[in-house]
């Protein structure tokens, strides 16, 4: 089967994984805001938060791209940056797990 | 003396008036973000949070126009939104004053 094609299980392993990363994306973004607004001491600091949810609403559109042609892709950057394990992704083929194994291992050298 | 034209003194009231209507817009705005920040549940409001700042910042870039030529009718706003009184604007000409004082009437009808 090509890392392409994504069986019904599979397609239930990803959401799983993919809901997890993004909950945990969400909960520290909520603690950085949460933060950044306790600390605000002028206008500058109102607007520094305003650039920085600006700059993070977008990279999470870009990162979390649930198409199948590309969830092998965002699987291995959540592995990098360490969002999600290798153990998240049970259930997922043996071949995209190859394939995730092996950009993660090149994401670290 | 035309309403346009501002002396040194005037100017120097204008300036005192602007800035201490930035300084409260800026204290309540720090003071809803905190509360918007400590009541944030889920995804949505932090980008409830985001999207409110969008249209804050733009609001304060208008309305804050510090031309000579629009600081009557900022002024006159700042009045009517309670933001300032009209007697914070004490060392301001006696024709602009009543301007200010006319716009604020109507704005209060």
């Amino acid at each position: 089967m090509r890392s392409e094609e994504w069986t019904k299980s599979e397609k239930a392993a990803a959401r799983r994984a993919f809901d997890l990363a993004l909950d945990r994306e969400y909960a520290k973004l909520a603690g950085e805001v949460r933060d950044r607004a306790g600390r605000i001491a002028g206008p500058d600091d109102i607007w520094r938060l305003h650039d920085f949810l600006t700059k993070r609403r977008k990279e999470i559109d870009e990162k979390y791209d649930y198409r199948y042609s590309m969830l092998v892709w965002v699987f291995a950057r959540l592995v990098n940056e360490g969002r999600i394990g290798i153990a998240d992704l049970e259930g997922l083929g043996e071949k995209k797990l190859a394939e995730i194994r092996m950009m993660t291992e090149i994401g670290r050298r």
